[in-house]
């Protein structure tokens, strides 16, 4: 399995749904418009052709929708700090990975809820680094013990970088944050303006505060962002039945209208920036109001959201693999794959939250990314399908049985496609009940507190150079101890 | 959600795809042929124009082929005692139901996997009789108390009748058991010639020993059944890497070349009788031999298969919902809803295994079939997809949130969406975690625990009447007992 399979066997929506979802949003962004638009943009959108409400919101003609769609480009690049980790969002290419703002984990030794702090942020970090189905890693928990939003920006870029060299993603409280921020990676890479040449980092941005109004501390966040090319991940993410249509194709037609509302923000404003068309239509039960992230209908939204994507040709970005379980139980298991699958089969090019989150996002576990790590093969699995040649046929094999010995086992292709075609799970179990009674009868939570032993108390990845780190430590307020990063002082 | 729900928007093969595996598998019937035909269709194969090989295996022209897919019908009704229950199998229609021939449960009471029971069977089927989305119950497991075939047959055909009036499946040790098991139906139904009419009992047939060779002792009970008018669905398993080759293209051309020697029997003897077409290609792990059926590649291929007979526009029946895992843990979760969620959006007529199986078909649990329910429920959430109307799309009820108090809570469309836009779980749970550690903190299937208590303790359904039920006990030897059927003698 590899980053970037061609997606897209599952769709949704119809060719003729896909359009008249689009055209009632761009209806949407005509006459109704958006709320809350920072000066600069107002005075770009009103030169641009757009007109202003009584109410002061931004109506979007669709001419210049569709000459923002074309500006944005098709195809962009997600950096690691090392090349072998790049992922190309281009087509229907799938790429999964993390993100979150949980505040609370799932205690690996108590298996208690607890507030998050930096140190799992850290943790969650350097996990995601050896796990080979998380593609990238962007900040999954909200380090809850700092409340500085200078320092809680800084603190949660610097460990999210700390324990990966995977492409990362981040997100600020405040947009004076982006600027120390960027001097701070350009410190890692080695200087001033490296950043820039190979950003690793790109932004997530809460757009919209729904229903159809811009998020303004988030706006100017994205201006700093775009003024230090650091690619915009824009998300739009109402709650059907609270703050979006309780129907699914109304809260895609809303969601849609948000996020091309903020691609005419960024496209307006840096012409060509990199952008993920990031349409996260989250769901709500309506018995209680309560989000369900791991209901279907999220897992279909999503889905459709990608296709949406895919019809304008843009990179997206999707959430799947939240779960509203509480633990790694047969509910988060069966919650998680299918909206991943869903989300995946799509085409989505990059599916967030697809690791360790639990609780509707409320809570993130070491244990439960390790199991995601297994769910997201065989979801890369199912995205890669199935090969067919004259050899995958085999024709020649199948007469060789019928008229030898009548098995595959000894076959030579046997062998030489053990690798290829089939994928391995590392905590799933695939003995017979007595043997698995015999080998102590464990569950797949029990598995994989195993491996989360096995690589948090070993990995400790040298990601920063210590006199890079030191330099930074010097500048910045990290609070992320030496001691915090060394497994001579750590329980694990 | 309700049962025939088309499906279809995930196809996992391209349609060049689909023709190149049904041209491979022609050139094989045709080529290679299968093997230890019995007598009567030997008889009718060679009439029809097919030759025998030096080694005596049945060579099957492909026009000959062609003609057995044209006259097998393309839609067939599985009756239920009941006619609310009725399946219409056609086109993409999609319902989940049972099947298996597990020789253990995990046991409700103690926890633990112990050889399965009738009682277990009946229990079972009146599990199922109660869970919404299981659309029949065909045998799960095998009573294993049980050594005598005649025993064995008719007492699996009548606990698996007895718990439930949906459809329901069953499959047979030998020939001689069939007329037996129809004079039943018939008695339980009120006379003779009353099962015929209504036939609510279908064959599971495991046609081939793979690869590619009749099964005689199945060929005999089917010849049975087409005497009875009892609907086959003729099950080809071959076993990737072991009876099948290790490639997923390559176990699909074998499979679909067995089943449709297996229709080419059928059709032949007993021309338009009732055909499922069930490719069941399996999976084994290459490191171990063992069968995997919680593995993606299950998954897909059995979602190829159900696209193979859309293409033949056939009834078509695979297997998916297997898990690896031997209790419901977040392994079987995963494992049962990518699969059948792979297998549901494909199209396939009849996803049997879907319900309650664990060890990848070695054992079945009343918890576990009691979370497929939640599963499935999702799944089928899915299959059913996105309806975009003017109505549904909402830009009105979008337009009065924005210029309104900007929420849709109180919106008069999210209460009348409220249970057609959405499913809910039944022991998934939606809590913040304080509120479920408060609540006890159970996982699902603790949960499950207690909907399974819930149900078995009360449901002891009278769906044989007492005065029939008496004339077959005199008749047969039923080994069911009255107290086995009763609430004042379980224990639940």
């Amino acid at each position: 399995m590899r980053p970037g399979m061609p997606g897209g066997s599952y769709r949704p929506l119809s060719q003729s749904d896909v359009e008249r979802i689009h055209d009632a949003a761009l209806d949407i962004l005509e006459r109704i418009g958006i709320g809350d638009g920072i000066p600069q943009f107002v005075e770009a959108a009103t030169a641009a052709g757009c007109t202003l409400s009584d109410a002061g919101r931004v109506r979007i003609p669709r001419e210049l929708v569709a000459e923002m769609i074309e500006r944005a480009p098709s195809s962009i690049t997600l950096y690691g700090r090392e090349p072998r980790h790049d992922l190309e969002l281009s087509g229907k290419r799938v790429h999964f990975g993390t993100a979150g703002a949980a505040i609370s984990v799932l205690d690996s030794h108590s298996g208690r809820h607890r507030p998050s702090t930096l140190t799992d942020l850290y943790d969650f970090s350097r996990l995601a680094d050896r796990l080979e189905n998380v593609h990238w890693f962007s900040r999954t928990v909200v380090p809850t013990e700092l409340s500085d939003p200078a320092v809680l920006d800084i603190n949660t870029a610097y460990a999210t970088m700390a324990g990966t060299s995977k492409p990362i993603g981040t997100s600020f409280m405040q947009a004076a944050s982006v600027a120390p921020t960027i001097e701070m990676f350009d410190m890692v890479l080695g200087g001033p303006g490296r950043f820039a040449e190979r950003p690793f980092c790109h932004l997530h941005a809460t757009t919209m505060v729904p229903p159809l109004r811009f998020a303004i501390d988030t706006a100017h966040v994205m201006v700093a962002a775009m003024e230090h090319g650091m690619p915009i991940s824009a998300i739009t993410a109402g709650q059907a039945g609270a703050t979006a249509p309780a129907t699914l194709a109304g809260a895609l037609v809303q969601t849609t209208a948000g996020t091309l509302g903020a691609l005419t923000f960024v496209q307006l404003l840096s012409p060509g920036h990199p952008f993920i068309f990031a349409n996260w239509p989250f769901v709500s039960d309506l018995r209680t109001g309560a989000m369900s992230g791991g209901s279907a209908e999220a897992g279909i939204l999503n889905a459709a959201s990608a296709q949406i994507a895919n019809f304008y040709d843009l990179p997206s970005g999707v959430a799947a693999g939240m779960a509203d379980s509480k633990v790694p139980d047969v509910q988060a298991g069966h919650e998680k794959a299918l909206t991943t699958a869903l989300a995946g089969l799509s085409g989505a090019n990059l599916v967030y939250e697809s690791f360790g989150m639990l609780a509707s996002l409320l809570a993130c576990s070491n244990e439960m990314m390790v199991i995601d790590n297994d769910i997201l093969a065989s979801v890369l699995r199912a995205v890669r399908g199935i090969e067919v040649t004259d050899e995958t046929m085999a024709t020649d094999v199948i007469e060789d049985a019928v008229v030898g010995e009548g098995h595959f086992l000894a076959a030579e292709q046997t062998l030489a496609v053990m690798e290829t075609e089939y994928v391995y799970p590392t905590v799933g179990d695939r003995l017979s009940p007595d043997d698995w009674h015999d080998q102590g009868a464990t569950d797949a939570w029990q598995r994989a507190g195993r491996r989360v032993q096995g690589i948090l108390s070993r990995h400790y990845p040298a990601h920063i150079a210590p006199e890079r780190d030191a330099l930074i430590r010097e500048r910045f307020d990290i609070r992320l101890s030496r001691e915090d990063m060394s497994p001579a002082s750590r329980r694990w």
